[in-house]
């Protein structure tokens, strides 16, 4: 692909946790990068990142930072996509956002591109990226979809720390120290760092991963939701979601309860899964194998098992969906976009 | 109560982790005993373990320890309570049972007191303790139960690594520590002793406790669906579960979605859980408080919080259940169930 055409590209939050990983992923995937410019906040400007084979400073995000950039990578934080995605735009940029500022806005395409990569031409120079623990589902469900349709979802979530962002990792790692050796556990960001109220996340299962809404659900809950109505291009699929964070460091595990609207043959559910792009079945009950979080870090597949007919509803079916939220939930999925909108380009 | 009947007690499983919360209980709630016999395998027998002052040697269990015995409390696995209990029971006792070996024998009654104790009196010598995971669900189910009936119960656990025992704690820690030290991590136990293949627990959720069945459920959740019914007293209740190990030491948390029959106000829901036996309501969204494992560990409630009216079915609710599971789980359920006993007895 010597002669392919090659893009000014720029990530903005580069010094994160997913801002790493989306690096990575463009170095590991040859991604035709003309110039790379890291981005950040003041506060990490001047970090020095290596990226085939250079050593790139990253400097302070501003508005004239996107002079010339083809393709904006966002993801740190809802406040600075809402303040930056609109320069980068109006200097001519695609930007390809992480954060929850744009996801639901009617018109930016929210595109997983296993399934509806079609929506990504729709763009008015942005396209959201987007919840991780939506991603992982959503990949699982659209063949289910195609083939039977989906009256309802009913899914639980064991979420990873990383999805907090890097200090939510050292928070779990400083805790369980502590907790080892039997010293008071200083709860300092999670659940949510913007709220005053903190709970120790070692050794324990926290039911709330975002800000709660009026009806009791936490956002998190209704990115879920809401989000899988909007990639899925479905209003009437009835979603409910309950979301817990757990320690675990990389890797977002879903038990997932799902009404079929047609009869279904538990094979051919196995086989249309594993059939599916960017869907690995782990399923042997026998031999003991599902997908766990702890061997699907750093790949960027949704892993998929513990596929079983529900013994009420003959048309229902549970499964256990499992995937790095850093890759196919953060990283993975932007450069997937990335890629698709640099092969379109002019 | 110095004129109350006194009893001769025995405790069979009395070095496990449940064995040693039955003891501490019976002495915290001042049991009747006359005589408190503690029984194990012979390679525990000689351990010596203080309750009520005095230093009880504890004892190999035979058919002959139960020689005199009121009330035999088991917690020493299947196949001991199998080969023992019939002989507890032909010498007079009557047996407490908290493993899987007699639950659902149509004649052995399943008993949660907050549920239905009025079964205890139907006991032929044995009553079964159900499995944790149950025991704390059905108790905040059946005030809701009562008041509404149930059609639909769909669960997903976070399941404290205690629930396999002592040695299953130890290798949650030693697994912890050597990940914390970026050292290989090495499983032994978990998910299941008795099967080869081994998961790591630290930093990660399995989805597996206990063996497989051929429809594809675990035993564990097998344990939910069948006893749910059983001691809810109604085959009707449509339960679906997915259990699954966290590492959490001890303290399991369900997330459960419940249909009701008939439509329900919220505030008189919580109203119904609030004043309901053995349950405390722990739920201000706003506060940031529901139930944590690590705040329920050692006590004997089952904490009920993050209600919620679901978004799709309007006689559905969502709901965090969360308790110790070596308390109102194992031990204090059993204990609860030998004091019931305790007063009937002629």
């Amino acid at each position: 692909m010597t002669n392919q055409k090659r893009h000014n590209v720029a990530v903005v939050g580069a010094t994160g946790a997913v801002g790493e990983q989306i690096i990575k992923l463009l170095e590991q995937r040859q991604f035709p990068i003309e110039t790379l410019t890291l981005l950040s906040s003041a506060r990490s400007a001047g970090t020095k990142i290596a990226c085939n084979g250079q050593e790139i400073t990253v400097q302070e995000a501003k508005p004239e930072s996107f002079e010339g950039i083809d393709i904006a990578l966002f993801s740190a934080g809802g406040d600075v996509s809402k303040a930056l995605a609109p320069e980068a735009i109006k200097r001519g940029a695609v930007c390809i956002d992480n954060t929850n500022a744009f996801r639901m806005n009617p018109n930016t395409p929210l595109v997983v591109p296993e399934v509806n990569i079609d929506k990504a031409a729709e763009n008015q120079g942005l396209i959201a990226n987007p919840n991780c623990s939506t991603i992982q589902m959503v990949v699982a469900l659209k063949p289910l979809y195609d083939r039977y349709g989906i009256s309802k979802v009913i899914v639980s979530t064991y979420q990873a720390v990383s999805g907090a962002g890097s200090r939510a990792i050292d928070e779990l790692h400083r805790q369980t120290k502590e907790a080892l050796e039997g010293r008071d556990v200083n709860p300092d960001i999670l659940p949510v760092g913007s709220l005053p109220m903190k709970h120790q996340i070692a050794f324990n299962a926290i039911p709330q991963i975002d800000k709660f809404e009026d009806n009791g659900f936490t956002l998190e809950e209704m990115k879920m939701i809401r989000e899988t109505k909007k990639i899925m291009g479905d209003e009437d699929i009835q979603v409910t979601a309950t979301c817990v964070r757990i320690p675990v460091v990389y890797g977002h595990s879903e038990s997932v309860y799902v009404e079929l609207k047609e009869d279904f043959q538990l094979d051919e559910v196995k086989e249309l899964l594993a059939n599916a792009p960017g869907i690995t079945v782990v399923d042997d009950p026998e031999a003991q194998q599902y997908p766990l979080a702890t061997e699907c870090a750093g790949k960027p597949d949704v892993f998929v098992g513990r596929l079983r007919r529900d013994l009420n509803k003959p048309r229902a079916l549970n499964m256990w969906i499992v995937s790095d939220n850093l890759m196919k939930g953060a990283a993975w999925n932007a450069v997937q976009i990335a890629e698709h909108i640099a092969s379109e380009r002019p």
